[in-house]
């Protein structure tokens, strides 16, 4: 299993209809097959300056990539990710235990 | 439910027996009261440094904060943590649809 995550800051106004309709755009990304567990979330730690997160589960390698690679992914990146996140960073993880 | 979640580097050589007995011993931080969902992971984001991460589950802040003064962490914190890790960032996340 593998857990992409991915930190990020909006240029929109906190709380803002901008800001919902940006996270309500992400949810497109659930149907991009080979995604499990997809989470919308709120980012909490005062020792982190990120102030949203997505994450999402994959089986293995090769459904990661074609997620990727997928174009409602990459239509995402283009009308919606590079226009109005300012700030973000990505973490996968696996488990250690298995 | 808060997801309280860090990824870190540690200073052991990788796949070294320090390396292992340090991931051994965040195990005991499961038996503090609150702690859900316990899991050691690997970083494999090649858009990130961290080598480790873990992340676990309370149900709400009052069990974070329990967790966070908690003697058994205390001493985790003090014997493994500021003497073996190099640099780490914590990532707390809530649910954004709940």
């Amino acid at each position: 299993m593998i857990r992409h995550t991915v930190a990020f800051t909006l240029k929109h106004p906190k709380d803002s209809a901008e800001e919902k309709s940006f996270l309500d755009a992400t949810l497109i990304l659930k149907n991009i097959p080979g995604v499990r567990n997809f989470e919308r979330l709120t980012q909490t730690s005062k020792k982190n300056n990120y102030r949203f997160g997505l994450s999402m589960e994959f089986d293995d390698a090769q459904a990661f990539e074609s997620y990727n690679v997928h174009p409602i992914h990459a239509d995402f990146i283009q009308n919606y990710w590079i226009p109005f996140v300012t700030d973000f960073q990505e973490t996968d993880y696996e488990n250690y235990d298995s």
